[in-house]
This record gives structure tokens, C-alpha cells and sequence, in this order.
């Protein structure tokens, strides 16, 4: 069984609500661009990617519905602005909403009406197949990269947070390379993380080893070292936040010791992310700026407490890992590159390996 | 304001119920074995030190109040039997109710009725006094060589689990080396870590930190290379379930890797334990048998699930830190010691730095 996080045939789409994960499985029809902001606001749907192909998707649907009238281009318009403020923080869905806006203001100047909504539909169902298809590239790169140092051996992976179809448009990033790998009959075993404090690695991960039948085993963050020197792991693979141009690596928070632990053991660490998701304008991680989150997130759980009242708390949503750190390679839907190939390759100044 | 989880005067023994804390601080009279042994059973008290500490005080208060009768002997015996079969995995008890039996078995030789009863009592509170002592002596002793490396500066320390006056007769191991730093005014910080699976970070040393007054912040465990590259981190400071005559320590899970994490930040890492932690049988920490606990500690938190129905889980209770990462040293009553240093020292073959 694969697990379809996001349900879309022309003219439908639903979702998997994910607020409801792991213990209820229950999809929602989205019927409109308000659909579409209230799932994305209420947090039914996350994961940047995920997030910009549900907001786009929904607009695709109330479009072929009949909305947008006689002036397609103001309704879309106001839909994207709609849509890019339900969570302003996750940049895809702004990227997203200017390019589908360039292109509806080019195609207006040659189509109207129904002519113009058909193009801008076609495009928006071109950007779900673009993402599936770049993960799904994604994946199979990781895994070969992964399988080339082992030629007839199963692999054991370790993961960390949710990167799968729950976070992406579908297939997943680093738990697409797992995907590829168990496709290939090759994974002996995924380990995750639980993926403190917010438990994406517990509830959607585990999740979705759970419904595609991967052999998975769930253990707490502090439980990463005494795994790789236990378990036999073969490689440790990541998603990314923001990969920027020496290859420095911003993703949930834990990746950066992760990797540390890894290079310990002579594991190769990967961070898989599609080009999308790099960002050159930044030289280095020093430039990332922390986003530090409520104390809340981390000393309750479900709403009920289990800290002691009163202690201080810090929260980094996210940490850095420089590309020394990053022993495997930088997985993306053009190959596995060292972060030192990355910017070349980025630009098409190198090839896939 | 001093924390104390144990109250006791002569013939009068309150304890903290550990089962209520953070949210309820509430002391339980125990007024005999029997209630000693509930509380043990229970797990209103933990930490193996502070199980054989409240075990053998609820002997001697029951003593005090008269019980024991014509026949005191018998009556002790049978006590500390029943004692050590509430939690016969601690071996501290075990201990402790070894070396009390032969004292009494001795004493018997000469003395009988209260007065046997009454050096059975001076003897219990003379372990109290010792163990206390002991704690207060690992506290200024890691204190002193933690500072020795920097003349004038306050120091921020990362600690792990709880080492605290929760866990041991009184003032604590790790913690009580931060107690010691806090009462020379020359603690900048305390960071502790969650603690996963069973939390002791967050509700246990995270309300000693806030009933102290300790400067303190909690993270989660997959904060702790964030915090040593970003928080000016002096020292990690940990507790041990064991250490052997190497030097490998077994300690909570989690332990291994902030081992792995402070020699790669080029921290020193410190294990604080009495000299009654220190098995000398064995000769490495290969030999230690790591112990796997329930699946259900870490797939739900106060009976909430947190995790996906379904998933595997691996749940390894502790972990072993081999010698080579303890890069300070092995903090113990007797002084600090190289991991190499250890078995000498122990032996009375060397002595305190």
C-alpha cells in the first residue's frame, strides 16, 4: 500500500489531516482556495513542500469549478495572496505563487475566461507531477549512491523528522531515498528518530514506515549513538530547510549531532533536498538566522505538562550543519554532489555523477 | 531554599513522592519497613542510592518505635529481605542491607534488646551522614577542577538525567557538583536535557534547578551540539549506573553521545559517581549487558500514545561511555581521576589529584 498524503484527480482534491495522525486516518475534501487556507492554517497539511501543492492544488479546483468568473487574473491573484499569508514562514508556497502569477499575467495577454483558467490548471498540475517526479529522482540517486559502497548488501538507514509524502507533494525527500531502497529490495531496516520536541519522527514517520511496510524501528533522539554502533548503520540521510551554497545545511533541529555522531563512526552522512529548497544568495550557514520557538512545544505534550513549572526553556527550531560534516553527499533531483560541487552544479557548471 | 527529598530526624522519616513531581510537592510520612517498601515500590522514591538510603531509615524508624521485640535479629533480617525484594534490580540496597546484617550479626555477639537495636539505628544514620557527605565531597571536588581551568569565570555546565537530591541520599553526584559551583557563586548556567524516554531531565532535574534557584535552562536532547556551539558550554557533568575498572561508564542513554559531542566541541566530559559505583570486576564496559525496557515508555507519555500504533520500537535503558571520551575525568569522595587513574586509586594505590 502506498501512502497518498495528498489525493488529487482533476477537478478533486483531498487531504490527509494530519492533525488527527497518527492514531485517526481521515482525508478532507478541499473545494477551494478558503478549503486550501484554513487546512494550511490549522496545520491539517505541512511541510513547506506539501504546504505550496495543497494551496495550489485548491485553487485548481475552485477554478475548475467555475470561480474566477469573467476576471480570471484578479481572483488568482487574490487567491495567491491568500494563500502565501496562511503560513508566511514557509517560503515554497511564495516561490510557488510567483511563478504561477507570471505565468497567469504572460498567458493574459494571448487568452481569457476559460482559455487562460485551462492553462493555468495545466501548469498547476504540472508543478505536482515536476515534485513528485524530482523526488521520486531524488530517491533513486540516494539509493544508488548509497548502494554503490555495498554491492550486494541490504542497507540500514537512519533518519531524522518527517521528509516523506506527508511533507512534500509525494514520494519524500530523504525518506524517498528509504522509499527507493526498499523498492529495490535492498533496506534491511529504516531507524528514526522521535524527533524531539515535536515528535514528527514518533507520529508521521513512523507513521508512514507503519502503512508502506518498511521494516522501521522508532528510537529517541538520545538513542542515535548507541544505534550506529548497535544496529549497523549504513548511512544516516536527512532532509533540508535551506541548503545554501558551500552546502552548510539548515534543517530540524538535531541534524547538526546527527552528523557529528555519524562522522564518529565513519558513517556517511547525506542531506537529501531538491534544488528548490538550495539557496546560493547565502554563502554560508553563518548567515542563517535560528528561529527560536515557544517554550510550550516543548514542556507539554498534547496540551498536558511534563516539565517542571517554572524552569527556562530553549527552543531552536533548527540547526546548521557545515558541509564538512556532510561526508556523503547532497542528494537532488540533478545527483548526489559534494557540498564543495554543489553551487557548480546548481548552475550547470558540473554534471550528475 | 534547600530541596530536601528526604526529612529525617530521629525516629521521625518523611519522603518527596517522586510519582507527583513537577506539578505536587508532598511529603509522605513512612513510619515503617512496610511503608518504606511501598514507597520503594512504588517508585514514590528513585534512584538506587536514595532506595537504599529510605529502605534502611524506614528500618530505623520502626526500630526506634519499639518493633523488633524480644528477638531484634530476626527481625532485621526479615526487614531488609523484604526491602530488597521491592525494586531487586537496585543494587545499592542489596548492598547496604549486606553491610548492615553483618554489623548486626556482630553486634549481636555482645548486645541484645535495645541496646542491639540502638547501634543497628546510630549505625543507619551514620550511612545517611556518610553518603551525604561523600556527595558534598564528588561536589566540591568536580567544582574545584572545573574551575581550576578557568581562574575567574563563572561556568556553564550540561548536565544529563537526574543526579540530584532525587536520586541520592542527599545534595547529589553530577548535580551536586553544579550545587557546589552555584554555592561558590561561580555558576553562569546550568542547561539539562529532557531526558528521553522516562523525562527525568524535565520533571526531576528541572525542578531541583527551579527549587534551588539555579540558573537553568532545559533542552531537548537533541539540542545538546546546538547548545556546546552556541551557548559557551564549560563542562558536560554526568552521573554513572556503573563504572568499571577501565573506566568505561555505563550511565543513562544519552550519555554515549554527549560524550561524542563534547569531544568533538573540544569540552571536557566528566563522570561524577561515589567510589561504591565503581565495579572493579569487571574490566571493561563490553562486559555490561545493556538492558532493554518496555516499548510503551517511549510510544506514550502519562498514558497519552505519542507515536504511530504499530511501530517497532528500541528502547535500550543506558548506554556505556567508553574511557577514552572521558576527557576530564571520573569525579569521586575521593578526588578526580584519569580513567586510567581509576583502579589505583580505588586500591589506595594512588592518591586524590
Amino acid at each position: 500500500m502506498t501512502l497518498e498524503a495528498i489525493r488529487y484527480r482533476t477537478g478533486s482534491l483531498q487531504i490527509l489531516n494530519q492533525l488527527l495522525l497518527p492514531h485517526e486516518t481521515v482525508y478532507e475534501e478541499i473545494r477551494s482556495v478558503q478549503d486550501g487556507y484554513e487546512a494550511i492554517k490549522t496545520m491539517k497539511v505541512r511541510g513547506a513542500p506539501a504546504i505550496a501543492i495543497v494551496g495550489c492544488l485548491s485553487l485548481a479546483v475552485e477554478l475548475r469549478a467555475g470561480a474566477g468568473g469573467e476576471d480570471p487574473v484578479a481572483f488568482i491573484r487574490e487567491s495567491l495572496c491568500h494563500l502565501t499569508s496562511a503560513r508566511p514562514t514557509a517560503v515554497n508556497m511564495g516561490r510557488a505563487a510567483r511563478e504561477l502569477m507570471e505565468f497567469t499575467e504572460n498567458e493574459s495577454m494571448e487568452k481569457s475566461g476559460d482559455q487562460l483558467k485551462e492553462s493555468v490548471i495545466a501548469l498547476i498540475e504540472e508543478m505536482l507531477e515536476r515534485d513528485v517526479n524530482d523526488n521520486k529522482k531524488i530517491g533513486n540517486y540516494g539509493a544508488q549512491h548509497i548502494l554503490s559502497g555495498v554491492p550486494r548488501d541490504s542497507v540500514t538507514i537512519l533518519t531524522h523528522c518527517n521528509t516523506g509524502s506527508l511533507a512534500t507533494a509525494g514520494y519524500g525527500t530523504a525518506l524517498g531515498v528509504v522509499r527507493s531502497l526498499y523498492a529495490l529490495g535492498r533496506l534491511k531496516r529504516m531507524y528514526c528518530t522521535e524527533t524531539r520536541p515535536y515528535n514528527q519522527g514518533a507520529r508521521l514517520t513512523a507513521y508512514e514506515a507503519v502503512s508502506e511496510g518498511f521494516p522501521a524501528t522508532l528510537i529517541t533522539d538520545s538513542m542515535a549513538a548507541i544505534a550506529m554502533r548497535e544496529k549497523g548503520i549504513t548511512a544516516v540521510v536527512v532532509g533540508a530547510d535551506r541548503v545554501v551554497a558551500n552546502g552548510d545545511t539548515a534543517n530540524k533541529v538535531g541534524t547538526y549531532q546527527l552528523a557529528i555522531l555519524a562522522k564518529h563512526h565513519g558513517i556517511p552522512f547525506y542531506v537529501a533536498a531538491p534544488s528548490t529548497s538550495c539557496d546560493l544568495s547565502l554563502e554560508s550557514g553563518r548567515d542563517i538566522v535560528i528561529e527560536e520557538r515557544p517554550a510550550v512545544e516543548l514542556t507539554s505534550i498534547n496540551g498536558v505538562p511534563v516539565a517542571a513549572p517554572g524552569i527556562e526553556v530553549w527552543n531552536p527550531a533548527f540547526d546548521v550543519t557545515p558541509h564538512q560534516l556532510i561526508t556523503g553527499g547532497i542528494i537532488t533531483e540533478l545527483g548526489v554532489f559534494l557540498p564543495s560541487e554543489l553551487q557548480a552544479a546548481l548552475t550547470g557548471r558540473l554534471t550528475a555523477l
